[in-house]
């Protein structure tokens, strides 16, 4: 599969977004320059990225919306499932376990864990919270390599170290602690409050 | 102010969490090398952005890890308040009223907005939950400019219109829409997916 850069990932799940909201409108053809608006972003850009697809649903009145779609899903492999567990059942990982677009993008959340037993047993979004000492043989049963990590910062080095210890390969990082890990584990720091000082810096 | 890149506002704000971590484990100094190794980068990227900085805490046994956190702070603005509004107190909305660590960046959350009738008057971390339909009055009153959008998706639009009509000035959007708003607006998308899939893409 060819590398496309992460700037144009993420453009790509925007103008999927944008697909999705003219599908639910019933509109039928959208043009690039609908796209650009949108996002204040230059015309040319959109078409450079869209190119990337191998789309061929270009048409003098636009791109088809659905066919655009699928293109993209295709191209970001929206259909291959990623299995994923999140860990700490607090507010952030109850959220994000609620959050049903995650499927729509081949996000499979199968399960919950933490080390609070009045939390144990209970279920979120029909996902059930298990005992934090369950995770590695769930792991292994489920083969799940990614672990979306919501526990407070000051359990989330010592959380990461099991998470290793127990052969995950991707760890999605809420917390703000800049983890440890060894060569072979993957940390995607979300980082909110880094995304939150870009858009307001200077303002 | 000098323009400074997002993605090195982005790193500023790792490097930050590292120093937290060595000032809560009682170290002195830190070296460049230690910062980089923990986020993977080049050493010589990390001295480039601390240049940025004006720092003078460098000696020959590295950066000193409390003078160095707070060039950061002032550099990136963190002692700047910034006050915001939650839009939408579910799941997600309460989850980041409770993220205390937000106001250790500036970011002041003052209230939170739904319509729901069983959730107004309650509170989330101290922040009281207002009707929706008090919301112009208080942007007015309280100088806000800034809101966290965290309503479902269905509803996104129709509360972005309703939020340009009440004054706010920037809008961090937790939704996965495109929202279409006029200039002099800002919005920042924080597209969860999209971060996903540049981190777990063809892996």
């Amino acid at each position: 599969m060819a590398k496309i850069s992460d700037k144009v990932i993420n453009r790509l799940t925007l103008y999927h977004c944008i697909l999705c909201d003219y599908i639910n409108q019933g509109k039928i053809y959208i043009s690039s320059g609908n796209i650009a608006k949108l996002l204040r972003i230059d015309d040319s850009q959109v078409r450079k990225d869209l190119n990337i697809l191998n789309n061929s649903g270009k048409s003098r009145i636009g791109y088809h919306v659905q066919d655009l779609k699928i293109s993209i899903e295709k191209t970001l492999g929206f259909q291959k499932s990623k299995k994923a567990f999140i860990i700490g059942a607090g507010n952030l990982g109850s959220a994000l376990a609620k959050y049903d677009n995650f499927s729509d993008y081949g996000l499979n959340i199968l399960a919950l864990f933490d080390n609070d037993k009045n939390k144990i047993g209970k279920t979120v979004n029909n996902k059930i919270i298990f005992d934090i000492s369950k995770l590695e043989n769930l792991i292994y049963k489920s083969n799940v390599e990614i672990a979306i990590l919501t526990v407070p910062t000051s359990a989330a080095q010592v959380m990461a170290n099991f998470l290793v210890k127990s052969n995950i390969k991707y760890i999605w990082n809420f917390t703000p602690t800049v983890l440890d890990v060894p060569n072979g584990v993957v940390v995607w720091n979300e980082n909110l409050m880094g995304n939150f000082l870009q858009f307001t810096f200077g303002k």
